[in-house]
C-alpha cells in the first residue's frame, strides 16, 4: 500500500510557511512522499484559539522578521517582505484551492509565494494573481473568476476546519502519518516521522494530558 | 577585551527553557563565553504583550508537550512533567536570583530544573527548594528565607523589565552581543552570532520596520 501524501496546511501571510514550502518538497521526495498543499485561513486559527498572530505583537513581529531573514540567508533563499503586511490573503488562498492536479497547484503556489515573499508585487490584485497563474501555465482569468464561486469559498473554510480539527494553531502545519507538526523549526521531527523514527512514546502523553494545574494567571 | 557573557532569560515554567538551559552551556563554552542566568517571570511577558502562553491554548499545550518530549528524546535528556503545570514559579525564580557567584547559581538552577522537568517533585514547596539548594552546596534555609526580602522580589521584577526592554516576548530569550534570540529552536542562529557569522543585514530590517499593513483582523 502506497504511503499517504503529506498534508501541508498554509497561508500566504506567513513567511515561515514560505520557507517551509520551499523545503518540504525535497524532504518529502527523499522519503517517496507526495505533498498535498492545503490553503487555510490563519486568521481563523487565531480567532478560534483566541490568541494573537506574531504580526499582532510588535516585539514578536520584529523578531519574526529577523528570524526568517536569518533562516532564508542560511538556506540561500530569496526573502523580501511584500508591499504590505498583514494583507488580505483570501483571493490567493481561494485561487490556490481551485480544481487542479498536484503539479499545477504546486507551480501556482510557487508563483504566489514568489509574489508574496520572493520580492514580488504581493497577491492582493486580481490582475496580478491572474498573471501569476498564466505564468504557471494555467488559465489565470478563469481561475480568478472561479475563486469567487461559493464552492471555492466553502472549500477554503472546510480546509481550515480540517486543520482546526487536527489541532492546528499555527502556520504552517504539516500532517505526517496522523501526527501534526508546526513550523519549519519542526522539520527535524517531521523527517524522523517520515523515516519511521519518531521518538514519541504514547505512554508519556497520557501523563501530560492528565496533568493538573496548580496556578493560573489572572487574565 | 574579553567578550561579554551571554545572558539567558528564563522561567522554570517552560520546558523549552529547561532544554535550552542544558544546551546553552556547551554551546557558549565552545566560543569561550560565560552564561549569566537571568530568572524572569514569563507571566509578566504575556501580560505586557496581551497574549497567551502555550499552556493556555489547549491545542498548543498538547503540541508543546509532544514537541519537547521529541526534542528531549533526540538529545538523550530526561524529561518528565512536574506534578502540576502551570505552577507558581516565584519562589524558585527568587531563590535563583539570590546573591551567588556564577558556578553556584548554575548548580542551583540545574537542581531546580531537575526538580521541575527532570522527573522531580516540582519547586513549589519551600522545604523542597531548600533541600535542592543544600544539595547544590548552598545554605538552603538561608536562601529560601532571603527570597522573601523586598530586594530579591524587586530584583526578579527588574530582570523581567530588562528582558521586556530588550523586546522579549517568550521564554527562553538569549542575548548575544546585543541581539536577542528566542527559544531552543533559535540555537542555530545563536551559534552563528557567537561565531561572528550572523547573516542579518541591517539594511533589510529598515524595510520590514516601515512596512505598512493593508489588512487587519477584527478582534
Amino acid at each position: 500500500m502506497p504511503s499517504e501524501p503529506v498534508r501541508f496546511y498554509f497561508d500566504f501571510l506567513s513567511p515561515y510557511a514560505y520557507i517551509a514550502w520551499t523545503q518540504i518538497h525535497p524532504l518529502a521526495e527523499r522519503y517517496g512522499r507526495d505533498i498535498d498543499a492545503v490553503p487555510i485561513l490563519f486568521a481563523a486559527l487565531l480567532g478560534t484559539h483566541g490568541t494573537k498572530g506574531p504580526a499582532e505583537i510588535p516585539a514578536k513581529r520584529l523578531y519574526v522578521f529577523k528570524d526568517v531573514m536569518r533562516t532564508a540567508r542560511v538556506l540561500g533563499l530569496p526573502l523580501s517582505p511584500p508591499p504590505a503586511h498583514p494583507f488580505n490573503p483570501l483571493l490567493a488562498l481561494r485561487v490556490a484551492s481551485s480544481d487542479l492536479d498536484r503539479p499545477a497547484r504546486r507551480r501556482l503556489i510557487d508563483g504566489l509565494y514568489r509574489a508574496t515573499w520572493g520580492g514580488g508585487p504581493g497577491v492582493n490584485d486580481p490582475a496580478v494573481v491572474a498573471r501569476i497563474a498564466d505564468e504557471a501555465g494555467l488559465d489565470g482569468a478563469a481561475l480568478v473568476a472561479g475563486a469567487e464561486r461559493d464552492e471555492i469559498k466553502a472549500r477554503v473554510k472546510a480546509q481550515t476546519d480540517e486543520a482546526l480539527a487536527l489541532g492546528a494553531f499555527g502556520i504552517p502545519s504539516i500532517l505526517v502519518d496522523g501526527e501534526l507538526f508546526w513550523g519549519y523549526d519542526s522539520f527535524g521531527h517531521v523527517e524522523r516521522r517520515l523515516a519511521g523514527r519518531d521518538p514519541l512514546d504514547d505512554l508519556d502523553l497520557k501523563r501530560w494530558k492528565d496533568l493538573p494545574a496548580s496556578a493560573r494567571r489572572r487574565v
